[in-house]
């Protein structure tokens, strides 16, 4: 069975992204820090066309992060931004002509848009009817594979509130960040969790967490 | 050379008690949760007067913070809080008659009191000269072993903040409880911290972490 996964890298202090994000600083200011971990593995690296990078015991965790799934469900700012409904701000997103998801992409927004098809298979579809309506297609466009949530932390928290989400993955980089966007607060209050695996990388603790109904 | 260091569970959410602590529920709501992982574990239970109980890779994790300690300083409401000053309410604590520490500890108040001396090698000695004169006295007391801070979780804070903690003990308990009290708020933004290990037990994930200066 197709199962709805999430996965994120958070500070020890809880943060998913640092204060101040901005279109030129999305991650907000010390939120580069979470991401280190991945951003210098060689798998990485090949998957968004840079050579060189380690292996390490980080490696396997990404690696099959991105071999189960089928398709991916993100945000409208996951995608890229921008003020304005798209007839205003017709750009292609933050990742280029040739994204790094080679799959089809479902990007939750208010405003309709005709779906953009990029280079190596990575299609975007724009869903305005909610999170429900985003899921029933990503998961028919998966084939049988898992639909990943690729953030912000806005979507994921309206998909675990909802009881949808069946496997979490926290990347937890031991620094403290003091402020930023929280992926749990109150509207998480007793989601119950399983601790199902734990790996320990290079400056990176990974949880994999399932959710009990 | 004698280090400081503090171990705490704490929810995947951040938080090391529940909401709503009080003189009857200390550990406010559902703060229990965070604790099960020991309670459980025959150490924990032979070191409290029970019987039975559990092996397994949570132990040597408790073995280790009890074992390299040589006194302890601890916090008034840890000690066993109550309104008012000492002479108005002369209890002996939570811990009855034979307490679990088995080594001097060091509370901080702002009440003054005479130690106080009870079975087992507890001593409680009552410090008013705030955190550095506490960790001085603990030290001395320490005689070359460490120094460990038993809570709560304001006292921790304020030495955190102080730069004075040399090693963090998190056991991450996969729960949310939504509300309650924090560990890390905005006064520890900027720690710098190491990951020097990490051991997967049931239900627990045992972090140790280094300050770096």
């Amino acid at each position: 069975m197709s199962e709805l996964r999430y996965s994120t890298s958070m500070s020890l202090d809880g943060f998913v992204a640092g204060p101040d994000q901005s279109l030129e600083n999305p991650l907000g200011i010390g939120g580069q820090l979470l991401h280190q971990w991945v951003v210098e593995l060689a798998a990485w690296r090949r998957d968004h066309g840079q050579e060189g990078g380690e292996v390490n015991a980080s490696s396997a965790v990404y690696e099959r992060e991105n071999a189960g799934a089928g398709s991916i469900i993100m945000g409208r700012n996951m995608f890229g931004g921008g003020p304005g409904p798209w007839a205003e701000d017709p750009w292609q997103g933050w990742w280029g002509d040739d994204p790094p998801f080679h799959m089809p992409v479902f990007v939750l927004t208010h405003h309709a848009r005709q779906p953009l098809e990029l280079k190596g298979g990575t299609t975007f579809t724009f869903v305005t009817e909610g999170i429900g309506a985003a899921l029933e297609l990503a998961r028919e466009a998966a084939d049988g594979k898992d639909v990943a949530i690729s953030g912000g932390a806005e979507v994921a928290k309206q998909y675990l509130a909802a009881g949808l989400v069946d496997e979490i993955g926290i990347h937890l980089v031991p620094v403290l960040l003091g402020a930023g966007v929280r992926l749990f607060d109150d509207s998480s209050a007793g989601i119950g969790l399983e601790q199902v695996a734990v790996v320990e990388g290079p400056g990176v603790t990974h949880l994999t967490l399932r959710t009990v109904r």
